[in-house]
């Protein structure tokens, strides 16, 4: 018997179920409702779009056989009907229909549905600060606001923009102004790091310094008091907390909320945060309602816990469950591991599972191994450092997240996608430790880079090694009279210490080669407590057996070494 | 109480598991064995150490830090002896000793032990055909002959070369060769397609097409029947069952075996191929002497049956493995997935699993999702298709295997890892339909590939798509009459269908544009079998299911569509 399937919201998990459902059950009727004009198109493509990657908008609502996501296409081709400029008013669970009104004539009047699904998305958080709504300030809502700052752009009329929000998309929209306009671009963050609560501060650290080696103006743990009006309702500038920041571009880049008064004011479970409440099966607690993409709460596969993951991958694997269940075919959503990745000029950064902050934050017997091998086999031309952290519980051995910092190319998502592979089945530091990568010289190094930081968290784990933290250490490097007796034992090569040993004097800077402290060790000063180093870490570590083996148990390891370091925008020589 | 170690073979799992070893057991004494004077390398660098792309050997047998592996670095560095060109002759497992010989004195005597490791890898296969022994004839046995092989071709005394075995190092040579050197280079393989075993044979036939544009001459289901002497005992050409082929260089690439002969004549348990026999832990028959790397037979996760893997990286994992287990750590190896990949010129190859003749072989309910996404969002600048095929079993819609050809980055490593980590854990195609994959355009599709073959998988299980075979579909295409009621429904653009209709005429080509179908399929000739054509599949696939609607259920979709066939050399219009 046919039924009439009504969803709301049509730009991912939305068509996404409606062409699934219209090819499992070719005799319903199914209808999209969206109040936009544009439809089905990829939001995290626009910031390619805004940067000139993507040529036209329309790109982004174009099948890879280049034709157009519009109304005539879904009801050609899938024979769904979609009611753009639509907007749903108000669900009558009990009479099983949906108020909607046009948006262009005012008309109301209601769809009836056997089945309805919510794929309402998100709205983009407004920062209620005076002046957010002057002209030329924007969140990227939508596409129209994409259009609307890429015209502005291609116009000349920007040439300094500040993007507020630290976030992926205010990071990718710092790098669209400044690296193909040449817009002179601040970014400011609230908090004391980019992409809060998803990386941990090094790698936020790592990313900093290379936006700012770009030319983007990076500016952490300071915020907007007021956007600055020209006088005749055009924003000129940004005040912060420390600076007036000119600008002829705001844009607003802080978050997003769910889209979810519909099924709020509808008595649809909600959490407090506003994600609608869904089961495995993506049904809310009204079993014929059901509800997916960004205005949902997921589940997190680490923490068992509600958890909020708006992006257009996990919309479209949604969508495709709702469809299948609507259909009669059971199928589960079983949540997220929360895997996250971008481009950032020249670097790849991403994430999965929980950072070190969050599982401590989250009860865990939290530990990191922090790394950092290199990308691919060594001896490999275009080999490259990755900084690679694996979080873990040392009490079950349980991995919990994966962190990355390198290079602009995929490998860093062969480490991250295998991770979350593991970590949804949750895979120990054991099953990293053994997981097959696939090797060859110009893809990987024998012993993988993910591997080898399985290999570092047992240690850890073991207490085979003793780590220094990074932020320990260069408090220390700081002002070294809070340890007296803390001296570094550099093992690198003597030329590539020789500039330490100068700088911080011999004392405190010793110089002794990897290979020869087995014959000289007896030669180190006495007294002191080792912080060893090395590039990458790993000498260390086996320095550190060594000393321990002598019954020098004191030693610590800075754990990813100087590549780490180095990274950070760390300057130990200028002054 | 300090151990006596011996460790026979130097190269990747016996120094891997003796510097572990003396790291967790410092006091025990560790001799590191080899017959060979360099140890320590990467052997799977061989080719790029020939191409030239590795400038010096010596880079293949040194660290990250460029400190070369020799054994005065395994004594300073590791506090490991290593007594090189030293064989070990026989074990007295009562006395638990080794004989050893010093291949250049010739002095002979014992090696007491109280746990024995064995990592003798593998010999390269010779061909016993007449010529094998000519001057300028070469296995890639180990660095020397690489050595010796780049030296003639950097002395200009190559212009011409045979590689036999179209297997992952046969290929990487005959790039090497072609690419960097210019050498005129033919790849001889006697079975009927390139990476037998490993890959179904459309991947090989790809691969194949892409090794012949780039100016190597491969012929496929052609043996070497003797090697041609130029009466001076130097090789000049190799006959095969049908050609000549002039040479100054051939290089034997056909294989390799475990080199076991001193576990055997020990009594060990040998694989009737000459694997070492392993339990878990990687201890063999005898609790006290353990075996890893390219001489063991380990087993395959897909079948749990034995399984033959040499590789460089699993050597590692398992000579760490070994090292725990003796020194009291418990630790398992529990087998392999098998994953593979190469660079071959602008291409990248991969698999894990298995392929889908080797799942019927195997007695799986076999079969296969072919398809052919974008390996990254199709809007991005650089995305290009990659062609990807998953192995399931029906009845337990258990994931097999993973088999992907596309172009030459990182990529297809993030879907053969996330693979082979699901693969591993006994993964379903449901898993790999959910499995979150990193998302952001640069990196990604919002359905990831692998998703979307599940996708493919699950309609196939289904009995929601119906498939023509890639090597029937190919038959039919050359001989039109052996169905006379079949015909195509290209349902691409008009533009992209005009070649073809012209080509094989209007009666057995028909276009018809996907978006027009619902609306024009009354046009379609009547009492034909449709074969659903398009560049990938998905469309296709959409339109069946509309047929199958209106009752017309005999059509089948080319899976992978015309990005396959396009990619497999078939030329339709030549002629």
């Amino acid at each position: 018997m046919s039924k009439k399937i009504v969803v709301i919201g049509a730009v991912a998990a939305g068509p996404k179920a409606a062409c699934r459902l219209k090819r499992l059950q070719p005799d319903w009727e199914i209808t999209l409702v969206d109040q936009d004009s544009l439809i089905s198109y990829g939001g995290c493509g626009i910031p390619y779009y805004v940067s000139g990657d993507v040529s036209d908008e329309s790109e982004l609502r174009a099948t890879s056989f280049h034709v157009v996501r519009d109304p005539a296409f879904f009801n050609n081709a899938k024979g769904v009907q979609v009611m753009t400029r639509t907007r749903a008013l108000a669900i009558d669970r009990q009479a099983k229909k949906v108020r909607v009104e046009n948006l262009d004539t005012g008309d109301q009047h209601d769809l009836a549905y056997d089945q309805l699904m919510l794929a309402t998305g998100a709205r983009p958080f407004e920062l209620p600060i005076p002046g957010a709504d002057l002209d030329g300030v924007f969140t990227i809502a939508n596409l129209h606001k994409a259009i609307e700052i890429r015209k502005r752009i291609s116009q000349g009329k920007v040439s300094r923009a500040v993007v507020i929000g630290g976030g992926a998309i205010g990071i990718e929209m710092a790098e669209a102004l400044t690296d193909l306009w040449g817009v002179e671009t601040s970014l400011l963050e609230l908090e004391p790091q980019l992409l809060p609560c998803i990386v941990d501060w090094p790698f936020a650290a790592m990313l900093k310094q290379h936006l700012m080696e770009k030319n983007v103006s990076v500016y952490t743990g300071e915020s907007a008091m007021h956007l600055i009006d020209d006088g005749q309702g055009k924003v000129i500038g940004v005040q912060t907390g420390l600076r007036r920041l000119e600008a002829d571009l705001v844009i607003m880049a802080v978050g997003v909320r769910p889209r979810s008064e519909l099924a709020r004011e509808a008595g649809l479970a909600v959490t407090p945060w506003g994600g609608i409440k869904v089961n495995q099966r993506l049904q809310t607690n009204d079993p014929d309602i059901y509800a997916a993409g960004d205005c949902i709460a997921t589940t997190s596969l680490v923490t068992g816990r509600d958890t909020y993951a708006p992006l257009g991958s996990l919309a479209n694997r949604e969508g495709r469950i709702v469809a299948d269940n609507m259909a009669g075919i059971p199928a589960m959503f079983k949540g997220v591991c929360g895997s996250f990745i971008m481009k950032a000029f020249d670097r790849c950064i991403a994430a999965t599972g929980i950072s070190y902050e969050a599982a401590q934050f989250e009860g865990f017997d939290a530990d990191y191994a922090l790394t950092s091998p290199p990308d691919r086999a060594h001896f490999f031309p275009e080999q490259a450092v990755v900084i690679l952290q694996l979080v873990f519980d040392r009490r079950s051995r349980r991995v919990l997240g994966l962190q990355a910092f390198g290079m602009m190319n995929d490998s860093i998502s062969a480490r991250v996608d295998a991770a979350a592979a593991l970590i949804a089945k949750g895979g120990t530091i054991e099953d990293f430790a053994t997981v097959e990568m696939a090797y060859a010289p110009p893809f990987s190094s024998a012993i993988d880079s993910i591997n080898a930081a399985a290999y570092v968290a047992e240690n850890l784990c073991d207490h085979r090694l003793r780590r220094i933290d990074l932020d320990h250490f260069l408090r220390w490097m700081n002002d070294m009279d809070r340890e007296p007796d803390w001296a570094i034992l550099d093992i690198r090569h003597p030329l590539e210490a020789a500039p330490y040993v100068e700088k911080f004097g011999a004392d405190k800077w010793v110089a002794l080669q990897y290979e020869q402290v087995r014959a000289r060790q007896g030669e180190l000063p006495t007294g002191k407590t080792w912080i060893i180093v090395c590039n990458a870490g790993t000498r260390s570590y086996e320095v550190q057996v060594f000393l321990d083996h002598l019954g020098k148990t004191d030693s610590m390891v800075l754990c990813g070494g100087l590549n780490v370091i180095s990274r950070l925008g760390v300057d130990w020589f200028s002054t």
